[in-house]
């Protein structure tokens, strides 16, 4: 590069961001506009905050106990003020209602879709700008809240074609573990040891699935050393100690109905007051969920939930796909401190996150989205540029019949521009010459239809009429031939 | 405040930023939606970039003339790299562009829709974030662009319910300005005295609004003294020149059709090749239009359209409404520099953004949106809080025929209940009690109902059948009435 010529510019995008493009903005817009149909249904209200807040009033802090250390993108205003990228969407909902408690009508039920940020390590399938999708419900402490929201998280899935049976949405209580805890003596009241104690509990119990039952039982007791040598302390249980958290978090495995669950849960509790609260919560929750026809092959009480427990200050609850390994959809909780950092209050909420982008990646894998989305427009090729009108005047008809089109708008040659057709996955394509013009006639070459039906064909017949890939038609029939072609085979009989 | 307690942040936005809420967020996305699909029958496909780019990707420079100060949001990465928020679709577009440049499909036709961010000083309606939505064909020099964004704009105005007579799509050619300014021997070539000159006499014509067309004359002679004394300098034009560009930027004023006009400015460039080539240009999106079958009723060659010709390098367009004074709500052109910052190759582009905000504020204006979109959910209140079970039944029995619905999640009584229904703009409430559960019925409350209808009202029966708003009805009945009332009166009949 000479001295002379300036530095350039890279064309690139800061690691751990991405474009979307074609079929899959359209496929993240439907669902969106699926799921928010269905919030819509439960009552819920769109909001839309900015993307940028006031640092301060967003805090600095994720709730995600996975990764305590992840950072937000904050920014210096030009009156010196530090302003930051939400990195979820609850704390500008508490900004909101905490700026708005004097005229806000209570119940408030939210809904709001948008990208947030996370100034963090990006990775695979991790991303620092990606898409949340919540519903909220400010200002109530109803049980309803909570079956409601499963309810909701059941008909989304489903309205999104995830049948059922192919999900399951758990709840727990954070308040039955901690009852749990309680009449096991081992974790009591708010001092800071309790608390360091019932977080340690649950950070052992999250492990199941990497160190299986026994691995859990040592990490209770005395500690456990992994397969590499190294130790990891344990909570110090006794095993009787031992046996009731295991008997907690085993509770639903026996499975049966969420009644005889809840139960099972009620023994474990004894006579500890927040764990009865627990089980009662849970109880509600049932009865609720019972009576909108919605039973334990759709919902479960399941004391494994853990994830999410440190964070909520009541019931949790995630939706799972049941098929492949796709983890968590959905997931959310009460938390009842929503605005105390504004105004010192409590406020009680209960809400929860679709994560879309997870669950595109599901459908995809499952073959459930059709690829409709992607298809693009009727291509009509341009053989001669003196009569560019007359192209132009065959799109402006297939638009106005509601048919997706356009005119080649390069100066290519006809087999570059069938090319572009192709790479646009357009369905057809139109073309005219002198010739057709002569006649009064176009052709339509039908470029999906060939292409689908040419793949394992082995009668001669049929080959030659998949082959018949080209039509040649009155030139005054093109809008009402391609509406029809494009109608699906049904139509074309 | 005592010292123990600790600092607490306030609740608020930064200055420029606003929260969108219930009705206006539907309204905004059923506008985007309306658009987009006319984005889509026109061959445009989604494109979605991140809200971050590398800061000298973006480049630092906005493209309206008219704000040459304003800023962007800009932040050091963890790695010490600037990033920015993104200050318009364009930019993000041009970087996409020359990134992908080898595996792209040109002409690529692409659609983006989005929040933007400035870091300006905030006004009335002048927000630091709001959105954008654009679209673009990139690799093509075809007039035929430019004629489809026109015809493109008449028809998204149109699906916005923008009748015919209400709107004008005015189009001007940078090329047909420089070329009078040529045969006049104002300004020639590309030096940098040409173009500070070309630019000194746009901003004298953009003045005509504000100063009229002898205050024009004055700007491009010898200067202008305003009625505060302060003196502004002239371009120093001869009569005679200013008498050019005065024709210029009148041609268009005694209306007529596409091709008068036309007829006027071939004139007035003479032999200047680039001002023949700008009004070949037109002539061909003339055509184009006509053969699409949009007239001068739609679609003007307007000389007084000047906002933009700096940045543009060709055609330039813009859509006003003709009622009210809401301006321009659409504009774009062609600027043929799209990547040169990346690649230094010229790769022509031309494109529009539709104004989405301002539109929304002028149809609203127009009383063109009608509301359906701020209508809340039917809320079936809470007589006995034993019941909840029932009273969710008939919420989710509504919720399945596809009605909105919510069941009270505070713990009022029945009066406040009422109350917040009426704030949540509830079409009818559903009231049941132990009466009611032990007749089997349940009270419908018509709260939209028996408002419109009161207004206004001089005939006795009249008002008797309009305060006539709660019907007990039998419980089984319940979905089914509901439905029936909110097809509407047609249906209630």
């Amino acid at each position: 590069m000479s001295k002379q010529q300036p530095q350039r510019p890279k064309a690139r995008l800061p690691r751990g961001l991405g474009d979307v493009s074609d079929g899959d903005v359209t496929d993240r817009q439907e669902m969106i506009a699926t799921i928010t149909a269905v919030y819509r249904r439960y009552g819920f209200q769109p909001l839309e905050t900015p993307v940028l807040e006031y640092l301060d009033a967003l805090g600095k802090f994720l709730p995600d106990v996975d990764a305590p250390g992840e950072g937000v993108f904050a920014l210096r205003d030009d009156d010196e003020q530090w302003l930051a990228l939400r990195y979820d969407l609850t704390a500008p909902l508490a900004r909101f209602v905490a700026e708005h408690r004097n005229d806000l009508t209570l119940p408030y039920r939210r809904f709001q879709v948008g990208p947030v940020f996370r100034q963090e390590k990006p990775g695979p399938g991790r991303f620092r700008q990606f898409y949340q999708c919540d519903f909220d419900t400010v200002g109530s402490r109803s049980m309803a809240v909570e079956a409601e929201a499963c309810a909701l998280l059941s008909e989304a899935l489903e309205a999104l074609g995830i049948g059922r049976g192919a999900y399951e949405i758990r709840i727990n209580n954070r308040k039955v573990l901690n009852g749990v805890l309680a009449n096991a003596a081992v974790a009591e009241g708010d001092s800071p040891e309790a608390t360091a104690r019932r977080s340690h509990v649950l950070r052992s119990v999250d492990k199941y699935d990497r160190v299986g039952m026994d691995g859990v039982r040592l990490l209770l007791g005395p500690g456990r050393k992994d397969d590499s040598g190294d130790f990891t302390a344990g909570v110090g249980l006794s095993e009787a100690q031992i046996d009731l958290v295991v008997g907690f978090v085993t509770a639903g495995s026996g499975a049966g109905s969420r009644g005889e669950v809840l139960d099972r849960l009620r023994s474990l509790v004894g006579d500890a007051p927040e764990g009865k609260a627990g089980v009662d919560e849970l109880d509600t929750v049932d009865q609720l969920l019972t009576a909108m026809g919605i039973g334990s092959d759709v919902v479960t009480v399941d004391p494994t939930v853990v994830r999410g427990l440190d964070y909520y200050t009541g019931p949790v609850f995630e939706a799972v796909l049941t098929e492949g390994s796709f983890g968590s959809v959905a997931a959310g909780g009460r938390y009842d401190d929503l605005v105390r950092r504004f105004t010192g209050q409590d406020v009680p909420a209960c809400g929860a996150s679709i994560g879309v982008d997870r669950l595109l990646t599901a459908l995809r894998h499952q073959g459930k989205l059709d690829a409709s989305g992607a298809a693009g427009p009727v291509v009509v090729t341009v053989m001669d540029r003196q009569e560019l009108p007359r192209y132009q005047a065959m799109v402006a008809g297939l638009r106005a019949a509601g048919v997706a089109a356009e005119m080649y708008l390069g100066n290519k040659g006809i087999g570059d521009q069938l090319k572009y057709a192709d790479r646009r996955r357009s369905p057809l394509a139109v073309i005219a010459g002198s010739n057709e013009f002569g006649d009064g006639t176009v052709v339509v070459k039908n470029l999906l239809y060939g292409k689908e039906v040419s793949q394992g064909i082995t009668d001669r017949a049929e080959w030659l009429a998949a082959a018949d890939v080209q039509q040649t038609i009155p030139a005054a029939d093109l809008v009402a031939y391609i509406q029809r072609l494009l109608a699906g085979p049904a139509a074309q009989q």
